[in-house]
């Protein structure tokens, strides 16, 4: 029976910053990284988790990946795999690491990306990629992952059961369809805050080019420049195509709903982040105040127990699920069954640096499993850094393609990880040895 | 012109899970410890900044402090200190940390121990005890360091300001009461889980007899244990003497109500923590279901923006901030005006390590220049570990001694900090030899 030797983190980061990719109203210079989880059983098996932040910080998440790590190194592979509710919980809820949340910030990320490790490897066993491995698990099990600790009054298992049962017919021709057709996605790319004009018209078009019915700009620092930046897109991509803004939390609650509206003449899709994640109360008058535009959030919503109050307050129209602030699968499924239940739309968030990889996933299970219906569905797409990975994303006329190799799609080539360690690895020192930084 | 030279942070833990002191139902082994935070000037000018942890995961927070305290390196001290509301927006909305959070969880702590460490020098270098520093502050300086943002639909800088100017009158005669009487404290020494019938009874007599007119007992493992516990201790102190119960986040929304109501027959004075703290709804809905048992919280809440909702929506009796969870003095102070705007009393979480020393200023400073009424609110005090700290915190017939030492109150011991520090220190060295862990 193997047993878990060591779950090794790494502080791995790419300077994005340089180039003001990813730039918005908040998050002005981030540095796509990611603190990287490996674990190894005696026998040489591995399994691979991340949590994707914007840089500094970046070795805080590491550290705590360690600390999570520790509480595995001894205990037997096998038992963590078949079990992965209690493995899940015996990381969330250990009784000392808890205080540092509970279940939130840096100590909840990287508890998910230790509990990722685990599912990795039950995939990787199994020869499946995670969407798949998520399909073909029996309800019974899958729902064994989940942790309906304060959820019951929304969600419980047995309602979990029925939502995953009332899955099951026709789930063969979808999963046939997904792998012939992908998933639609949606691009990011023409809309960073830091892009000139020309470079945003440029993309856009090119967005549409390529495929995509729908594009996103961020907006929020000054209201004058985004009404030019909507029309310039709205100009280019034409009525037909989708226009959603996001402001990346830049607003109280009334400037939300004004500077939105100011917006309205170009048909703003959904408004994205208008003020706080944490702030249940404000999405529920904020989307009173912009209907019919729709309320979108969630890429910085930090574990099921807001989501669940968003969905019980009618505070969102689009349900964004971040994959790595959560506790792994387990609590990923929690939130794409809890969005079901409410009937809200997930299109989960990704960009950074792997979350391509990680969310396509979800959003492949959730049409396949739970809603049978894809309708305006999209999955976030920014064409960078996926080179990186074993198995990079991609998006071909507007559809991410199925994934296919086992695992949760986490896995980087050692090359690149090794390449943009921080502080130490080459490409640092280059970019150090050019005066870049 | 003093610059900041280094941010140095200790992992300090005491064995407490030795003795199951701080035990509840979530909590079962907690050692109490302290990221504890050291600023340092090239004048040699220190200021100390601690979060309390329940043990593992200190290390984490540890860090973040570090990360946190490296922005701060060659800075100068007085512009930070003069400029204490810029200090902690320039921590707390750094534009690559901020994803750890945003404002939660263990870069919200850290940020909030290196925040206080400036407080601590502004205190040492007026040399007045943190109260009396805000109390002396003007309403301007005080305002002009709360950070409104996401929190501006409910309290204005304008309407803070209103809040002090409104509790100048009198402000000298509280303080003068406030110097020569204390303030009154209730005690949760008698009621830790993990204790025995004989104990509990035992320790709430002589938290009677030791002047306290509330104690405070853990619940949410076993109702019939409960149950008979309450018993024991209604009956231990008599009718007049409150009792409050704590669950530490044990249970669901309808289980809080039904087994709250089950112990009324006791008459607890509030419920503490019946559910998750940012079930914001869930508090509401409790609150709905088991008035007049009052519903409290706050130790476990992470920032202003969760506070809010829960005064909004009605869902608390009893805020009980958190002195280390949030971003320092400043959000604290937020906190205590958002709750004086909706009239709803502080009473602020202590216990652990540290935070008696650090909540009392709190409750001194509501009282003097916020309430001008203390009613039934009491700052909890537990007594451990108090002698670790250059003034400890004193209880005196029930109520907590007004500390006049300049500075927070977090400064430890340098030979409790050396003996503490884990895992390396002498005390854990010698607990090693002994057998005990």
């Amino acid at each position: 029976m193997p047993v878990i030797t060591s779950v090794r983190s790494y502080d791995v980061r790419f300077p994005t910053s340089l180039d003001l990719d990813g730039s918005d109203a908040v998050n002005v210079d981030p540095d796509y990284s990611a603190a990287y989880a490996v674990l190894e059983a005696d026998n040489g098996e591995r399994g691979y988790g991340l949590v994707f932040t914007a840089g500094r910080g970046n070795e805080i998440v590491a550290k705590a990946i360690e600390s999570y790590g520790k509480r595995l190194i001894g205990l037997e592979l096998d038992d963590l795999v078949a079990n992965l509710g209690d493995a899940a919980r015996r990381l969330v809820h250990d009784s000392q690491l808890r205080w540092l949340g509970p279940e939130k910030g840096v100590s909840h990320m990287a508890a998910g990306a230790v509990i990722n490790t685990l599912w990795d490897v039950r995939a990787k066993r199994e020869g499946k990629p995670l969407w798949r491995l998520l399909v073909e698990m029996s309800p019974e099990e899958l729902v064994s992952t989940i942790d309906f600790t304060h959820i019951t009054n929304a969600l419980t298992p047995e309602e979990a059961l029925e939502l995953l049962r009332a899955g099951e017919p026709g789930k063969a021709a979808r999963v046939a369809e997904l792998e012939a057709h992908g998933h639609p996605a949606y691009t990011t790319t023409p809309g960073w805050l830091g892009y000139s004009d020309e470079k945003l018209v440029r993309l856009s078009r090119e967005a549409v080019e390529a495929g995509y019915d729908m594009i996103k700009l961020k907006v929020g620092t000054r209201l004058e420049d985004d009404i030019k930046r909507m029309r310039l897109a709205r100009e280019t991509v034409g009525p037909d195509v989708r226009i959603s803004i996001d402001a990346n939390q830049r607003w109280e609650v009334a400037e939300a709903i004004d500077w939105t509206n100011a917006l309205a003449e170009f048909d703003p899709f959904w408004v994205e982040e208008p003020t706080s994640t944490d702030d249940i109360l404000g999405h529920a008058e904020i989307r009173r105040g912009v209907t019919p535009i729709k309320v979108a959030t969630g890429e910085a919503v930090m574990n099921r127990i807001i989501f669940k109050q968003l969905l019980q307050a009618g505070a969102i129209d689009v349900l964004q699920l971040d994959s790595t602030r959560v506790a792994g699968v387990n609590e990923n499924i929690a939130i794409l069954l809890l969005a079901r239940k409410f009937g809200v739309p997930v299109c989960p968030h990704a960009g950074g640096v792997g979350l391509c990889e990680l969310v396509q996933h979800y959003s492949f299970f959730d049409y396949a499993s739970l809603t049978g219906d894809i309708g305006w569905k999209r999955v976030e797409f920014v064409d960078h850094l996926h080179e990186h990975f074993v198995e990079p994303a991609r998006v071909v006329n507007g559809n991410y393609v199925a994934p296919k190799l086992p695992g949760t799609g986490a896995e980087m080539l050692e090359a690149s990880r090794d390449r943009w360690v921080f502080p130490d690895g080459a490409g640092w020192g280059e970019l150090r040895a050019q005066g870049k930084i």
